[in-house]
């Protein structure tokens, strides 16, 4: 009934090399899942959805976590809250996955009602000595972060988030999500262990030679070169950028936007990292034409040139906001060689299908960047499965970010297995 | 190799708090699911068929049973026996799951052929040290309870099931299965765990909220409810019920049928219960409209409301006989998370669909309500796999039926684990 | 992270009954599919392919063996050589499985580039400690055999493949492998453990109950028989078949085709057996009239008769080599209840498919022959799966083979397990 071996998985630990992928165990054991879920996904926090999904009281949304499941529900005193998906009864799930509109959170099975607040209300034919009190849903822990949703399953969840959320809410509040809506969510169930997505996005090494619709917006020089390898008109192009992403710097804080890099990736529980990336082309949005894919700005910005500010948290999720509309990205572990990207795209609450936006345009770009990623994951995924793989050594030059990951993921396993 | 801890299984049963659900582990182990077949489902009698299956003889029927599968067929002297369905020699599979109509049970391999007593009669260029006599199909222990086929897969059965004859025998012959024949068979998987199956099926709390259909025949209040919680009119409902109940005991006793209660569920290896009750308008049938749905009545019963005779046993089935047909269930766990619920009706022999019953109206209730308890067994299996998971407490009232099954099976798993 | 108990597994050998079938666990345990992953099939030689679907240089073919994969690949020097299918650096898969032309071998994530000698020629952004030597493509032990080609896993391959090599070239010369082509593939996936596969083809038992087309062109006592069951015209069919086998073996010996049987199934690491058997009819081929099926003849071969050489090859193969074509079969086992039967029909290069041979006509036999074993190969895993099965004896007369291929299997593990 022990669902790993802990001394097992200390060893493992203890002997990685350092700047190299991991062991095929990390990717490929059940032990191991189970101990990443103990570990990272059960004890730090998620990104799971947007606050503008329940926008009014009586709106929910459940989201499955692996065995797990989170109601995210906006009470009749407009806060928003979250609960464990599970009756206290004998177990039932109160809501399937997806958007539900509830006076209460009534069980399905025999009717047990809660409050938007959890309480349980009602419990038909318990008798006498039935105390209610005792009985109300399992709160989960949640954060707003400028509209972005995070939940913990943890009952002692990592307080750093406060931090987060204070350094993190004036880079994000000029696109004043809480004025967007959902305009297209894609489900991708990659086939590869959480860790192979996310060392995945934490790079652009892969970039030039699989993503053609998404180097266009983005420069391929970006995340990483090795100067003396450039060939003179290469070099050219990364001064060029690294010159346009001073100056828009500089512009873009000037007018109340702030973009300059903040990395706290492996020094902290709640990992995070953040910029404000200048674009190429006309420098709007990632499109394939780099033009705004929505003719209604977000929130205070008037600039439409605004880059793309990428945010990334750690253990699950990254997001590109724009001018014109912004992505955000949450993984969520099926299992050890399974894992579910959700993307979401929003734009103004206000912006029309087919007026303001053509739903295609606004797609396309990160559709097929996700579709290139997923094949990546899965030959990787087989790869590293094969009794014949021997981690390989990451490039100093474009796969640092990679290493703190892996720094970040080791230590917070380390620091759960004591 | 082996497949289950039998102390960490030991110390899961010695910590269940009484009258609440189980602990997740009980639904969602492989383990316990491992040791649930050792301890339940190999070692004590299982419904598996009707005897009108097998009229004649050389008419045989193979059930599988989890890992097992069980060939029963009447032989020439007109007896039903049991065999295990493994060949002596390399081990294939003599009958694929179904009827068939056999000569002798001859293996598809290698042409070995055993006599519909389980004698091996013939096996071709096996040399002369050959001993023919050792090798016959492996015999399975099976009883008929007034045309109800029981198999046990244990060597050492429990012996009480000649009790459960003796007792059950006066309730069923009336409706005497012999002379029936199925209509219908439909095999439904459930996504849950075989004991949520049956706790599903020992209360009738979730019948208002859940069952429209079934809940025209039976009575809301036929399995408790908390009396002070009752509105004046419920109560004047449960009272109606209450004498309707009493008075049709007395009729139908006196007319032969036998209908009190008898219920051992949780003081023997085969628990049973059976009680004849009371349907409500005609009184005649689980149909939508009450109604008699097959015009030949069964066996001796002229009294066309001759309500619902219920009969259960554990660990796998349940029944209820009417005057006009009879539906049986069976359920047989595939793995943990994964059940077949394989449900029969049955007409007397000589009824002609079209003109005496009308198949769409013989079986909508069930039809319907299984897909019903198919829903809540899947939602509930998921909620108790969650690790926000607290077993709850069992209404006084209403489950207290469920509470003996538990107390049934824990003592049974108790039993086996020493 | 252990795959598996040495000690119990062990236990298993040593009480296996001689001449019997194998214990349950032995083709249902997911441990001892590890055991026979690491024990068999990544330390013996493995017919994979033929040489003539790399007939170029930048010819390669990639296949899956279980969780490894292997490319083979002729170089520019025109060597056939074999890589593991894993780039040094994250871990890619760097061919789908399948056939491919290629200039160098570039791994689809970061474009690592290796020539088709395994050497690791560019690496983009490794910075200047990079040391490029030592992260080749790691080599795969791969001898041709006539042009059928065998790969080994481990390090250390099995040498008595020379000696195999020696013996088999001149049985397989004259049908010249080398210039012939792939006319067909047929991947066929068994419900049933790989042992359950090799145990099937190692008899002809059942031929006669279940394959009504191979015993078209195949003896049914070519394979053993129990001489005192068999009727007066039996015998005399047994006896014609000996003297045909005597007669054609002079025939084709002096006529350089080497014939006799030579049998090393269970004396070293590298079992294997060939024999060139006559054929029934005209002798020609294994087909529904017995006729030839390609027009265009093998090799040197004239004797349109030329029967059909059987060559076994242990763990995972067996082919027929007749006068107009070859058929290969490899086994590739996918986990405990899985495995792929992959074969292949060859004919001369020549050969026009629609003018020299019909696709049907050429494959008729062995697709349907294999659909029946499939099959009983179902059947028998269902059968020794359940906890009712009891290993039986093989018949002396038709099973000698089977126990020699099973002492063979027994041999190897306990070697490996120490
Ligand atoms: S399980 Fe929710 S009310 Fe019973
Ligand atoms: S397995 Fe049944 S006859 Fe061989
Ligand atoms: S994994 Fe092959 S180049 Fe990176
Ligand atoms: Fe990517
Ligand atoms: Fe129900
Ligand atoms: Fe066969």
């Amino acid at each position: 009934m022990t669902n790993y071996d802990i001394a097992a998985i200390r060893d493992l630990v203890a002997r990685r090399r350092p700047r190299h992928a991991l062991e095929s165990a990390f990717y490929t054991s059940p032990e191991i899942f189970a101990a990443d879920m103990d570990a990272i996904f059960n004890r730090h926090w998620l990104y799971v959805a947007v606050e503008c999904e329940v926008p009014e009281p009586g709106d929910a949304l459940a989201v499955d976590i692996g065995k797990s499941s989170v109601i995210i529900v906006r009470g009749d005193d407009a806060q928003v809250r979250a609960f464990h998906n599970v009756c206290r009864h004998r177990g039932a799930r109160l809501l399937p996955p997806g958007p539900a509109l509830v006076g209460n959170l009534v069980c399905p099975y025999h009717a047990w009602t809660y409050g938007l607040d959890g309480a349980l209300k009602f419990a038909e034919h318990m008798g006498d000595g039935f105390d209610r009190a005792c009985l109300g849903l399992r709160p989960v822990a949640l954060r707003s972060m400028a509209g972005l949703l995070f939940v913990c399953l943890s009952d002692d969840p990592p307080d750093d988030i406060d931090d987060v959320v204070r350094q993190m809410e004036p880079y994000l509040a000029p696109h004043d999500l809480k004025n967007t809506r959902v305009a297209h969510t894609a489900d991708l169930i990659e086939y590869g262990n959480w860790k192979l997505v996310l060392e995945n996005n934490r790079e652009c090494y892969h970039c030039m030679p699989n993503h053609p619709e998404l180097t266009i917006p983005l420069f391929a020089y970006g995340f990483g070169f090795a100067p003396e390898e450039l060939s003179a008109e290469d070099l050219a192009q990364a001064e060029r950028y690294e010159t346009l992403r001073r100056t828009s710097h500089d512009r873009w804080e000037a007018a109340g936007l702030p973009s300059r890099l903040i990395e706290h990736l492996d020094d902290r529980p709640t990992g995070f990292r953040t910029e404000r990336l200048p674009l190429d082309g006309s420098g709007e949005s990632q499109t394939m034409d780099t033009m705004a894919a929505c003719r209604v700005p977000l929130g205070t910005l008037r600039d439409k040139a605004a880059g793309g500010l990428h945010f990334w948290t750690q253990p699950n999720a990254w997001h590109h906001f724009m001018g014109d509309h912004v992505v955000t990205f949450s993984v969520i572990p099926l299992d050890e060689g399974r894992t579910l990207v959700r993307t979401k795209w929003l734009v103004h609450k206000d912006a029309v299908e087919g007026r303001d936006y053509d739903l295609e345009n606004l797609t396309s770009v990160w559709n097929a960047t996700n579709r290139q990623d997923a094949d990546l994951v899965e030959m990787t995924q087989r790869g590293v499965a094969d009794p014949a793989y021997v981690p390989g050594p990451y490039s100093p030059h474009t796969e640092g970010l990679v290493e703190k990951f892996m720094e970040w993921y080791l230590a917070r396993l380390k620091a759960h297995l004591g």
